[in-house]
């Protein structure tokens, strides 16, 4: 076996670091050794600088880990670095660890837009990751150092929502108009202070601050192509791809449920048979690469018609699988059906480890 | 002041009759005098065949009534009998009655679907009672003795749904299409046993049976014209409107939401602001007649964009009123928006008495 | 009728404030003038300095009253003023408030423990309401200006406490042991940002901060004696009475269940029936003085073996009403029984409204 | 390795027969063959049979296995039958079993009672089982054929309660008083129906059938000793030790949390710092024994103030292990603490499993 490549948190104390730490817990490719908080937390041991609220236990190795400022010199060993860091701060941060020569596979939204970051759902649009290879590959032959880059990690609602739809555009072709009404998990709110007890028990908040406008462009950019020389992606328009999205909070811990419907553009639609069975027989790349996070499944089809169901149904292939219920025709558009994904997971750290494996992999790290 | 008339309850030891009670309470217009439950029940007073589960108390008047079994003779006296019957057995007690003379005005599904059955959301379809005043008129003519009628109080998901169409169609023609995902309390499930705490508690069940069916077909009903000769409803087609549900049970306990999105048949669209000017402009026509019961606002535009919610606002105008927030364009069809209505005021036991309240009033009983 | 008195509320913006402004509005003996919250809400119209999250609608006449800074001259018109302001504040603005003339009726913790300063459970204890009487008069007999003072309501999970042990008290004889465990609702730890929904669902907490020691020594005060010469409350010390408590928090909206087992000092201890008839028939001062929101039933003692619950029996008397249930014989202590209070309306902001309506009635405002 | 232990499993469809099947899945020492339902399931295909409601998929192995009916001849090939059978059906069922020879391990309380049958905590009172050793050598010294024989699992509540008594007892003596106030889980009602999700959603039930007698008593025969014959159990009386229980029903899916308040009957009471450490260092038999599904931490004593929690803790050593928190004095008795206990695991199924673990470690199977 290979020496593991050595990997760091940023943001490690928050919701998404910790989630990091587990996941990187005895993890086959990966020796978690820097971790990086504010600089209040600098300089003390995890485990004091930490106030930790997972389910699963902190793990031992990372306990005594002495936390370092999020600075490119402290992770200059690192092979891979994971960022958890609060938007607020990451744009600069992010920035300098990219420009240090630093692999960044981030959890932030701050650089989601830009053309040249691949925005990744990792059993969805591996391929986009062509820009980072593109760009090594110009380095090399360049004779320069290699250079770092940047990979984001797409909003959790997204993930979920653009799972099925990759094997359904590569089957019928494209999508021209697609609604999603999401019912999501307050995990995904993180815990400074997330969302209050007394605004979600016995009710709904049927608003999250800029979810909507996320979902509706990033699922255009996920789904669009790599530019001709590698260098881009191009998201689909508006004349391609109609999205609507509306999102609600609801008391659920952790798992999103999305209400979609959509319509393909080719006439006439595909059978609904034929839809479930695309589905269901779809396996993403980064199982066939042998990633070691990807799910044996890539999409469960439950035919029991109350399912999925957020408790029930959040943890299959340990979060990294998504399930599909209800797949029927649609008196609107063509077809609507109920899709569930783990947000902390294939929504947010989880996705992360994931793109680094996948990164691996294809020797980019 | 006239006297009162006399009301009954059919199936008064459930959770629809009690609500019934509850607001049959200190009523200006109904005296109830009968109950009517199961003969397990029939012949115990009414506060020891009950399990009562409001957070109102049992109201004084009603613990000593005792119970009657649902025949007809057994209300003879009264001028309205309210149905909180199970569909398991509304259809024979409430065919009975009907025939005996009586009015009745009932939640449970049986007689929906018949054409000349009015199926109403009082706050929006009321001129669909001329189906029973045209009964009773010929009745009159033909000097027959006052014939039974029967209205139907719509599904509690539906009423929330077509409250905010009908200002729009009025206002701006037809709907053509028309999507809804809804959010549902459990309370609309009733408690024998209702919905099982351990399927609810952080969890979404996607699925209710048979919702989805009833809310596209009642819609098209509700939202339909009498016939010329004024004997039946003619129901919408689907060329007209075609209505797509997406049915889900969440940790509410009042209060159904639901996400909705629609188009107009007319083009262009009306602008945003005309539509929230129309909604909020609404007064419904048993508002007008000066019903006790009937909401001063019909429909409340809540310009907050993280609102309505369940807890909060279910109880605007005792429930009587819904509340729409979030009116917005929707990139797939013309406007999308959230509406929140009361389940079981204005989607169950309190339409019914909002329904009597307009018939007392057009003197049809 | 008399002219109302003036009333201002300090903290107007927060939870308890809101709540006050809203058991004011339409208040027989009180008219709300003056709202005072932080500079950065001063000048504001109250409707745009408030994040309005309670179930009633905010009241339309106090929606234009221009916030003020919480300075006592801007307050000098007022008879009352009611303290909402959190603890980190309150201390020296209530003390300038007292010094200024003014009567404070506050909620904030910082005065409880001072022994010139009554500790009020208005449905318990309003004779130690005497010091404020007694102060008056000595002012009166000197010939100075009338002196402000000030009356502290009880921590939230105390009121629900003492409201049966005085009756008991009253009747038998001391209590020398006392235990209680609590399970507190959420809306008692305010809203900003109060207890986490991701802490909350599905979860207990076991601990709230200082609430145990809080409840241990409030009780030895609220049953405690005034001095004779009416200056001070002489608490119960812990030969005379043990008391322990556990607190947790569930995921309750509103209301605080509370488990105690008591022992009485006398022996032997009373008959079972004679307990439940002393609970019941118990009849506060403040309902014997006609004051306005005093509960008509004080304890309602209640026979259904699984009562009382929150969501079905907190709105008891407007909330004033305090329910017990489950009363029985304790193989350890005494007697045990279940105890359920509205925590925002007795335990909080109601109770200062029913202490001033005392205050009035005795003629001390 | 050796060949693995026969199993069979009683009421296989029911809540606590799903998760029979679950624990058995893969079990090193047993293999499960045989599943007994009701008529109405015997002869389906078991996926057919069951409406599986577990957050862990159902194994493979158990969807053809064709269900039997509850009946001796039916299981003669086990060597162990777990019983998960309903109180209403499980005593004449397991008598059968008893009287063909079977051992049986039942969840059910029919037999709890009986005083020649261990009532077993696993983790706390494996010595009891010697009961079953005797009978077993005698009839073996008699000649005649092995017997059948039946240990019972506790009821849930009382599995958590008994776990740090053990240990304290062991070291300190005889504790003479004992307060336990429950916030139990709803999935220990099962689901059929279980607790009603309008009864649990923002509220709490001050209430469980039988609980507080069963926890009251049960722990009484648990901390018994064992007769000199070892045949039988005698239980504390109330002069040894008195029990006081209040049980409560929370809105929490898994893990009964519970107030425990002590006094040992020696005086002076140890020091806090002792009580811990006891706490801390207790190590159970099954462990010390090898058993494969032993806690290697027994009890897990955690010193964050705002610990146990349900959702953070209830799956410590996937459920055997107990954790306590908040240990500290009493003003009333001599120590309080906060235990949390997973109750389908150490409190229902999973003790199941452990018992027949020991069984076999003992050779009585």
């Amino acid at each position: 076996m290979c020496a593991r490549k050595i990997a760091g948190v940023l943001g490690a104390t928050g919701s998404v670091g910790q989630r990091f730490i587990l996941l990187l817990a005895d993890h086959p490719d990966f020796e978690l050794k820097v971790l990086g908080a504010s600089p209040r937390s600098a300089g003390k041991k995890y485990i004091d600088a930490v106030n930790w609220k997972q389910t699963d236990l902190l793990p031992e190795f990372a306990k005594d880990i002495v936390v370092s400022e999020c600075k490119a010199e402290n992770f200059k060993e690192c092979d891979v670095v994971f960022s958890g860091l609060d938007a607020e701060y990451a744009g600069p941060i992010e920035k300098e660890f990219v420009e240090a020569g630093l692999a960044v596979v981030s959890n932030a939204k701050n650089y989601r837009r830009e053309a040249d970051v691949p925005l990744l759902v990792p059993i969805v649009n591996p391929e986009h990751l062509e820009i980072v290879g593109e760009k090594l590959a110009r380095a090399q032959s360049a004779g320069q150092a290699k250079p770092g880059f940047i990979v984001c990690i797409s909003n959790c609602s997204t993930a979920g929502l653009v799972a099925p739809l990759k094997p359904l555009v590569e089957s019928f072709g494209p999508i021209d108009a697609l609604t999603t009404t999401t019912l999501q998990a307050i995990s995904g709110a993180g815990f400074s202070p997330g969302v209050p007890g007394i605004d979600i028990l016995d009710n709904i908040i049927p608003y999250i601050g800029g979810e909507e406008d996320k979902m509706e462009w990033e699922t255009k950019k996920i789904l669009g192509s790599l530019s001709s020389d590698k260098t881009t992606v191009d998201l689909l328009s508006d004349d391609e791809m109609k999205v609507s999205a509306q999102c609600n909070r609801v008391a659920v811990s952790d798992g999103h449920t999305e209400c979609i419907s959509l319509r393909f553009k080719n006439r006439p639609a595909p059978p609904l048979a034929d839809v479930k069975k695309c589905l269901q027989e779809y396996v993403c790349d980064a199982f066939k690469m042998g990633c070691h996070s990807a799910p044996k499944q890539t999409i469960h089809v439950l035919e029991q018609n109350d399912r999925p169901q957020p408790r029930l149904d959040r943890n299959r292939d340990s979060g990294y699988g998504v399930s599909v219920g209800r797949v029927r025709e649609d008196p609107v558009l063509d077809f609507k059906m109920v899709v569930l994904s783990h947000n902390t997971v294939i929504g947010a750290a989880g996705a992360g480890i994931l793109i680094a494996e996948i990164l691996l992999a294809k020797k980019y790290i």
